[in-house]
């Protein structure tokens, strides 16, 4: 089990492509055969597998995320720490905080066109923290 | 691999911290650093990470929920089961039946504001199975 | 760690219940307790856990992911692969490309109720790889 937590810091809400810092952490592991989970220690960011050649992919699922999760809904209760923070928690348990993949020939088992993303869903910048786990 | 089933009764729809019985199975293990999986055996529960400190997110949480997969939608086939049967299916499939965590220090590798939730999405209370796997 | 590639040719939108060849990967591994991860390297198309007594259900959850992630609508940007491509990366994110089982027994430790599926999104018919890892 070879394990190391990266500091990633975001721009604000969207995705940022982490897929070469990952995969630089399974090479320094040395499994060539194996799993890598990934976790942000956070309830407002989550990691997703997303199409990684046209942006616009990534644009139309933030304007869905917006349209079904939205920012300042009068009907949320917790609304102390902004208008996108209880929608940020949404979208964080829909897109999901943790992600699993394989490990192959020393690198994540990706398809072609997948990549690893880190997705701020609070409209300010964070440092966020994001734990990376290889065994094999 | 370490592996224990807790079994967990629910008292009807909403959220249950299991934090700190996830938490005595990692200890349990012996297991310092390595990976924490976490699985319910059901169609109709789910398992999430969620900011654990003001309840009113939960609460939004589960209206999100109650307004996007409402109960007892005419156009769903499957009712014989009672009117939040299929919700509680669509319910678990997008927040998930099975969660990984990193563990470190010998406890699961959360941040300062995630818990493990158990989400009930049926009515009533059920017993229900949750098998937790702990590797390192 | 026991790792295996399998190809499923799926046959347009919708669900195909691969459990039993997911359990033979387990069987092929020699793997009694551990945990089986299960990834689709590709982003329209997901795994998931569901009912498999009753095929209303898949029927009604497509129904629900029809109506909420609509295909063609005219606010994607993404729109040169087809009507339904846009639509297949936000579901293929919503139920996930990756997934993990606990193996007890020998077996994936599913509960009575819970099938594995692999879910086509687009309307055509793939060939979809599905990396299986084994650990124990």
């Amino acid at each position: 089990m070879f394990q190391e937590t990266l500091e990633i810091t975001t721009r604000g809400r969207g995705t940022l492509d982490i897929t070469r810092e990952v995969d630089a952490v399974v090479a320094r592991s040395g499994v060539t055969t194996g799993l890598c989970h990934v976790f942000v220690q956070h309830t407002s960011a989550s990691l997703i597998l997303c199409e990684n050649a046209d942006p616009d992919v990534r644009h139309d699922l933030e304007q869905w995320f917006a349209r079904q999760v939205p920012d300042g809904d009068p009907r949320y209760r917790h609304s102390l720490e902004g208008p996108d923070d209880m929608a940020a928690h949404i979208r964080s348990i829909l897109s999901n905080m943790d992600l699993s993949l394989p490990v192959s020939g020393g690198r994540c088992a990706l398809g072609t066109w997948q990549g690893i993303f880190l997705y701020e869903h609070r409209h300010h910048g964070h440092r966020r923290r994001v734990v990376v786990t290889v065994s094999g």
